[in-house]
């Protein structure tokens, strides 16, 4: 059953329902993990009586999932916009300097969720299931931001190996999203302390940014070509 | 319930009907995910007409994915011994060496299971269960051949960050478990030839070593202990 919801403008209150079914379905799938939450718990903990709610909000399960994944795409690219602009008007942009804004869009939005919050556990497990791993991909570089981004990396020379760059942007893109998570669900069971979240939070971007930083040098630098990653 | 298998020694038939259901377990998991997956699929797909069959080799769906973890890191361990052997029979141990030591053989080990293998995938959804977590980091790293790997490191001086060294070994931990499940899923659907498949998997091994290195001069070197990582 396929059901559109762009036929016509929804009222304030199924926007409501739409938002809290997407707040409840997060919540619980990163507490119990995907495997252990059905679309019934999502609905009884969201409080809907209509047993069809989820089905006529989002068809299924994973476009579900894919509206939580777009929604927080959104909201990361609108934290990265202006940090692209500053780079596109500077006249030099370092590795360094790219690799951070990769990174500190996603460290910002988690701050700005506060704690607990759930989105990072959630995109982890999203990030490995079969089905929704493109999308996931997908739904962040495919963001106007990104783009952009992608825009002021020196253009690569022939490479030995065409499939590392690959490689590295999978390293990359895995390093962040579950290093996240981990932190998400250090602040959540209080194994680190959630009055120091925002400052864990900017310790781990920094930590990402030396990282993906040593992750380039590492894999991409050949003689000639050091500032390629 | 808990039904202990230890009892009595189970017969060669029990111990056939106990396999079948582990390969058939992670076969399933690693192709529809761990949520899509049910017991009953997985009874069913092993054709076992007894219906609590499951529950009696394993009591839960935690200790069947437990008791495959388990097996692999036995047989990754076994894979290691030798190595670590040579690195400790040897004068001298590079860091190179003993982060050659940590991913070969789990590298191996992928060879030796062929092409399809499902493992990979199982594993990457299962580190970031979060109920199956702490128990799927613990299999590996307690492993007799990890905990003598670890005796070969070079003490740690005094850290300006103690949790570095832990993000470090998560992050080498991550890239290890998520790219092993990347090359495994793309030999699977053929987007990699799997007639190349051992050449992949050791180029893979090759480029998660230099990554590694790369990450841990990155994080961990500093002035006069460039050897810590």
């Amino acid at each position: 059953m396929k059901v559109s919801t762009a036929v016509a403008t929804p009222s304030p209150r199924s926007l409501r329902s739409r938002d809290k079914l997407m707040h409840t379905a997060e919540r619980l799938y990163a507490e119990h993990g995907f495997a252990n939450v059905s679309i019934r718990m999502i609905r009884e903990a969201a409080g809907q009586r209509n047993k069809s709610a989820v089905q006529y909000h989002f068809s299924t399960r994973d476009e579900l999932i894919q509206a939580i994944l777009a929604r927080h795409a959104a909201e990361i690219d609108r934290l990265r916009a202006p940090m692209v602009a500053e780079l596109e008007s500077s006249g030099e942009v370092s590795r360094r300097d790219r690799i951070t804004c990769v990174i500190a869009p996603s460290i910002e939005h988690h701050i700005e969720l506060g704690t607990p919050s759930w989105y990072g556990r959630f995109l982890a497990q999203a990030i490995v299931e079969p089905s929704l791993r493109d999308f996931t991909t997908e739904a962040s570089v495919s963001t106007p931001s990104f783009q952009r981004l992608e825009q002021l990396r020196p253009p690569r020379g022939q490479e030995r190996d065409p499939g590392l760059f690959e490689r590295y942007a999978s390293m990359t893109r895995l390093l962040i999203v579950h290093m996240c998570a981990e932190l998400e669900g250090d602040l959540a069971t209080g194994r680190v302390d959630p009055a120091a979240a925002e400052r864990s939070w900017r310790e781990l971007g920094e930590t990402l940014v030396t990282a993906v930083c040593g992750l380039s040098s590492a894999l991409l630098d050949q003689e000639g070509d050091p500032a390629a990653g």
